[in-house]
């Protein structure tokens, strides 16, 4: 060490390549009762349909779910996903089931075929009626993490380029070399892995017929022993080569040893989409499958985890080729391992002084080849294991015994790992620094089992796939549903008013003026005595609005206009239409939810004064800073401080007991408005104003703003100022119909879903 | 004068309403050869049918155009779209037609039967016919221009309901006298007009069979005298109310004296959708039928008239009502008109007192209601005609005689409008403000008959209409084809290129960064010896892009990275794909047209500076500034002179003859470069690139941007280099294709209609 090709990766500059690879992550777990009883309900039907859901299945038995996260080319992305789909998997379990966090099961009943396993279909049930009877139920019920790897590509072209091809016939000849050097030392060393990750001491009761067979002590792993964990037993597949590996995978199949490759328990297979396909394009990656549940994290393993051990697989790369007989160090290997494995964890390991060499290897090799900071942090947490015993998860988790149990403990981390991830409701864990609405619909896309990438994480841009069927979504329902045209159309309020009064509907009177004195010699001749708005054409949020319920004097006039003018250069002057304005989400051509919002206020108590009501208020979990939350906080700003002035009020003003007052015009829940949901409130003559102005501008996904003087009066033809029709949206918020602070939720996240993938057949609760 | 109306309209503030109203004119024109016969060719197959042309007609033969503006509530609005129709329709005739500047018709053929009546429908041929009997076709060769006008009905209402509530029955009532008022003054002052605006002097060879019977001297307005006029001679229609009116002209059906509504040739017409609807809901536009086509200005009636008739119908409602019996009155107005039409032009009128009262009023007028700056410049410009009769039209007209005829002048005038309406190819006259892409959409929609509305001019928003079917296009391409997530997609380059890559196109090979060490540590690695190219995420026309054709110095590289960091936060390194960059207009699945674009350049002839030949070559009238032109000149601006030095050139130096000189990379026409169409020489196989490019980003109107390094050679799947998509627009540029600089033109924005309107089967030429 260090060998020619890290020399090489050096000499070419290579060596920012050795940051990056493609991960993957499978990890099971059990559905259990409050009480640590395997669970009897069956799989949530909530997730979908197992038969495609690409993350969420189960395993061997129906309790044992197994989530499955995307390839990524950081780890870090890897974490994320599978705390999502951890959050998704338990937010979608009854209230009394949790996930069991330990590798080894919870208590299995006396007679193993009353556990009920999964045959959603009739392949799936006859695999597993063939490992109950060649394995036994309940070793199958035993859980873990299976870690998927390959190295950079470019890294791999790049090297074969500039260097290699003299060596190798091909660039698939040179990988697969790579991957049979991986694969090879980490039969050696797997030791290493087990020391470190080890994290089943002990089996609950039932997991033997005869639980005396098991150690005295706590060991490190059971589950990675040879003798009590998942194993082939004595079957011997070949790594001298990608070659050999098949044909010995194919003898293993012709003799019966195994039914098919999948059965192949070796703690790494070397994968591609099948043995004959390996043979011609070489392998895809590796999969590491000897890896315990981590009890002390809600996704089974942690970043740290995650990052040693890419840097122990490259660490493999960089070591010397094995020399001597292939089959005798992999023996040796096994030897190593099955020491650690079934050492008491209360001890140092035998093995400890080999344990620190690698150790100081490891810190010369990240040192060397100038990796990532992350590297470095991962080798600290897993280096105080190795110094100190006593910081290993084998360790911690002995001490956790009560009567040679682990089912307190576990049940303990189960019920904080299902608070911590179900308690923010409007979040989706691992995504919380994207915008609410697309963590929400990613929630829902995850659950639903539909395929979730993110094209670009800082923008809201996610592609979701069903089958063959893609779709982008941007900002949570931006998509395909809606026209190239909408977009422009929305934005300016003059042609949206143009379109809507050709066809019959009532708007806002009004004129778009870019000069002053145009507006002020207009506005009289055309409005009068009537109310009038004046605002910039594009708004955002209510800037720059003011609203003049009687005649404004010219100098009003002039100031209000002046105002609007430091937003836009087009100043829309309007009537005030009088009446509560509602917002009606339409979708489809059916109006999904109608919402009033109400400006920032509250409502006095008779004893609070204003500024405690609005800290009171803003006590509530849904309301926050910076749109991370549902609602907004409300503030004390200028803004309000005149408004409350204009009432005659200070913020140490007490208001009488039940008297509203308000602290903004603007109703906007951006600016700390109410949200309340009025859809079954509202009357239903008013759905078809909103599903005509959603038609009229030819809008699939929208919201409709309209002034509606009396929700529970129809709606009468002849009186067409029972409903003018402000704005249309084209990027409608969802979060306040989803999360309303008042009235009921409505999942309109999952209708966006239902339209854009009408095929999967999704039904909302 | 001033009457009560308008005391109350002053009083009440609404004086800026009178500035307002609805206006649409009708303009007839013959079609004539170059020598001044009447065109034998038939009605101008581009222009599409005209059982449906909103725009562009046929009158009584088949030469007779007839063209139709949109009413509209800005008289300027009127001229600049009967601009627009009158290029469209003299840029749709043969090369050797032109459209007859006057009223009375050119040479008519002795046998009036030869006169080719246009008879596109059986009804319209049965009325021709009958219209023939009756009249004999010579009369029906008279042109002329139709005004519409309404009040502004805001106007209207706000009189009503602050004060004439108490003394009309009805807001319809109210309305209905204002324009009987105005329709009995009219008729009394019609003088006035036919004064200011006659210009039909003399007849030419053949209007009548018997020519002596004309005047001996040239008049001011034969077309609007009772004796040679178009005219239902005795016929009375009463202007003492709606209800007169309409029994009037009932009884006169009845009796045979006319066949329908629109036969009544009376100076104005009370007009609404029929008669029965006229009792039911009023009047709703007044229709004057008396005006001259002035030979002076290529659209028949030039702003002024436009505006003076405006005036002058506020003014006739703002007269006592006539006083006497209205017969009486009416039969006075018409011997008045009668007067001054046939008045030889070469003298003062005999009504010259009354003209000047009737204009000393009209200055009082605008003055005491504040009326806008227009009217008091068509006033100016009338009020020189009144106060010297050689300022007439007609007094013109009459100077211009040569052998009795005006055929010389008549054939000057029409073709120096020919030529100044249709020599800038790439505008639309009256639009000249609009983007030229939306001015060419415009241009195409009017010719084949579609509806067109602009609905923002200065955002480019327009609505197309064929029948029920709306359709808004923005920008000349934004349109309902195309999907609303479509425009963030292809703005995004990244998720652009993830999507493309992932259905295996290939594209430039590159990360996004916004940390510089980051960048600078990997650039390396990932690229090694490659040409790349640092940009900003979101570029614009080019902006902050640097290339690389080597493996740049690490401070070359920060320094490009560091330019495009002033553009955005978010920096794309890419490999640079050698080779020459097509644009592939995509539409509707198939490529429409490929573009070369190349930086600008100059090409030496051995004796011109640099700085020369790019004056030359932006001596090209397709180049132009701030894309008010399809071409762009050539600056020698900061960034060519650096690029000049590069190449150790100064703008004084005289390259050789032939060698081609670069003063920019950048190949965007907008910075100077040159456009080349190569739809014809780019071999078919890229064009399934660029429409697979587009099918994958699901965009239906898209610029595809692909760098093939040979357009001859087929593409070769085995060698994906060979086209390398690097982005899509959503918007892309029309106006290069349809003036290239060199190569075929390709009339895309009539592609845009037919996708539109697949209805409508247009062809393109």
């Amino acid at each position: 060490m260090p060998n020619q090709l890290f020399e090489n990766i050096k000499q070419l500059r290579l060596t920012p390549l050795l940051n990056q690879g493609a991960f993957g992550v499978e990890k099971e777990g059990q559905r259990v009762t409050g009480l640590g009883a395997l669970s009897q309900q069956p799989h949530p039907s909530e997730l979908g349909s197992r038969t495609f859901h690409p993350y969420i299945a189960t395993d061997f038995a129906e309790m044992q779910t197994e989530l499955v996260t995307d390839t990524f080319e950081q780890t870090v992305d890897v974490q994320q996903q599978l705390l999502a789909l951890e959050q998704v998997l338990q937010s979608s379990m009854a209230d009394s089931e949790y996930i069991w966090p330990l590798s080894m099961p919870p208590l299995l009943p006396d007679d193993e075929l009353t556990i009920p396993i999964s045959e959603y279909t009739p392949a799936v049930k006859a695999y597993r009626d063939y490992l109950t009877k060649r394995y036994g139920r309940r070793l199958q019920m035993v859980s873990g993490i299976h870690y998927n790897f390959s190295l950079s590509s470019t890294l791999i072209v790049r090297l074969f380029d500039e260097y290699y091809h003299d060596h190798y016939v091909s660039l698939k000849d040179f990988s697969d070399a790579l991957y049979i050097q991986i694969a090879q030392n980490y039969v050696r060393y797997h030791y290493v892995l087990t020391y470190l990750f080890g994290a089943s001491p002990i089996a609950e009761p039932g997991f033997l017929e005869d639980m005396t067979k098991l150690p005295e002590h706590p060991v490190r792993s059971l589950r990675s022993s040879e003798l009590f964990g998942y194993s082939n037993k004595q079957l011997l597949i070949h790594f001298d080569s990608v070659a050999a590996y098949v044909e010995s995978m194919r003898q293993a199949i012709a003799n019966g040893d195994l039914i098919s490759e999948r059965e192949f328990y070796g703690t790494v297979r070397l994968r591609s989409h099948s043995l004959d396909q390996m043979l011609e394009t070489g392998v895809d990656y590796l999969e590491f499958r000897g890896f315990d549940i981590n009890p002390y994290t809600a996704t089974g393993i942690d970043q740290q985890q995650l990052d040693f051990l890419h840097l122990f697989f490259m660490y493999l790369l960089s070591l010397p080729k094995l020399s001597g007989d292939l089959a005798t160090q992999i023996q040796t290997g096994r030897q190593l391992n099955d020491t650690v494995a079934l050492e008491n964890p209360l001890q140092p390991s035998q093995l400890q002084t080999q344990l620190k060499t690698v150790m100081a290897d490891l810190a010369q090799f990240i040192t060397d080849y100038h990796l990532d900071e992350r590297f470095k942090q991962a080798w600290t947490v897993m280096n105080e294991r190795v110094q100190d015993h006593r910081q290993t998860l084998s360790y911690r988790l002995t001490q956790a015994i009560e009567e040679d149990s682990l089912k307190a403990f576990a049940l303990k981390q189960a019920k904080r790992f299902k608070c911590e991830l179900t308690e923010t409701l409007y979040q989706l864990q691992g995504y919380t620094d994207m915008e609410l609405s697309t963590q929400m619909l990613m929630f829902d896309a995850f659950q639903k089992g539909l395929h979730v990438a993110v094209l670009d994480r800082d923008e809201q841009f996610i592609e979701l796939t069903y089958q063959h069927h893609h779709e982008l979504v941007k900002n949570g329902n931006i998509t395909s549903l809606d026209r190239l045209i909408s977009g422009p159309l929305v934005d300016n309020k003059v042609v949206t008013k143009i379109l809507l009064a050709s066809h019959g509907m009532r708007v806002p009177a009004g004129a778009e003026y870019t000069a002053l004195e145009t507006a002020v010699a207009d506005y009289q001749a055309a409005f009068g005595q009537r109310a009038i708005v004046i605002k910039p054409k594009h708004s955002n949020m209510g800037a720059g609005i003011t609203t003049f319920l009687t005649r404004p004097s010219e100098a009003d006039f002039i100031a209000a206009f002046k105002l609007a003018q430091t937003y836009d250069q087009q100043i829309l002057v309007e009537e005030f239409i009088a009446g509560s304005e509602y917002r009606f989400l339409v979708m489809n051509h059916k109006v999904q939810a109608v919402l009033e919002r109400i400006p920032a206020n509250i409502v006095g108590d008779g004893r609070s004064t204003i500024a405690q009501l609005v800290a009171k208020k803003n006590d509530n979990p849904l309301r926050g800073e910076a749109h991370l939350t549902p609602l907004q906080n409300i503030h004390l700003g200028e803004r309000e401080l005149l408004m409350l002035k204009q009432q005659g009020y200070r913020p140490e003003d007490v208001p009488l007991r039940g008297s509203q007052v308000f602290l903004l015009q603007n109703s906007n829940v951006s600016n700390g408005g109410d949200s309340v949901d009025v859809t079954d409130e509202m009357d239903q003559s008013y759905f078809a104003i909103a599903e005509q102005a959603a038609e009229i501008l030819n809008l699939n996904i929208t919201g409709i703003d309209i002034i509606v003087p009396n929700l529970y009066q129809p709606y009468d033809p002849e009186h067409p100022e029972m409903a003018v029709v402000l704005e249309a949206n084209y990027n409608p918020a969802m979060l306040m119909h989803l999360f309303p602070m008042m009235g009921q939720a409505r999942r309109v996240s999952m209708t966006v879903l239902q339209l854009l993938f009408p095929e999967l057949a999704i039904e909302t609760d």
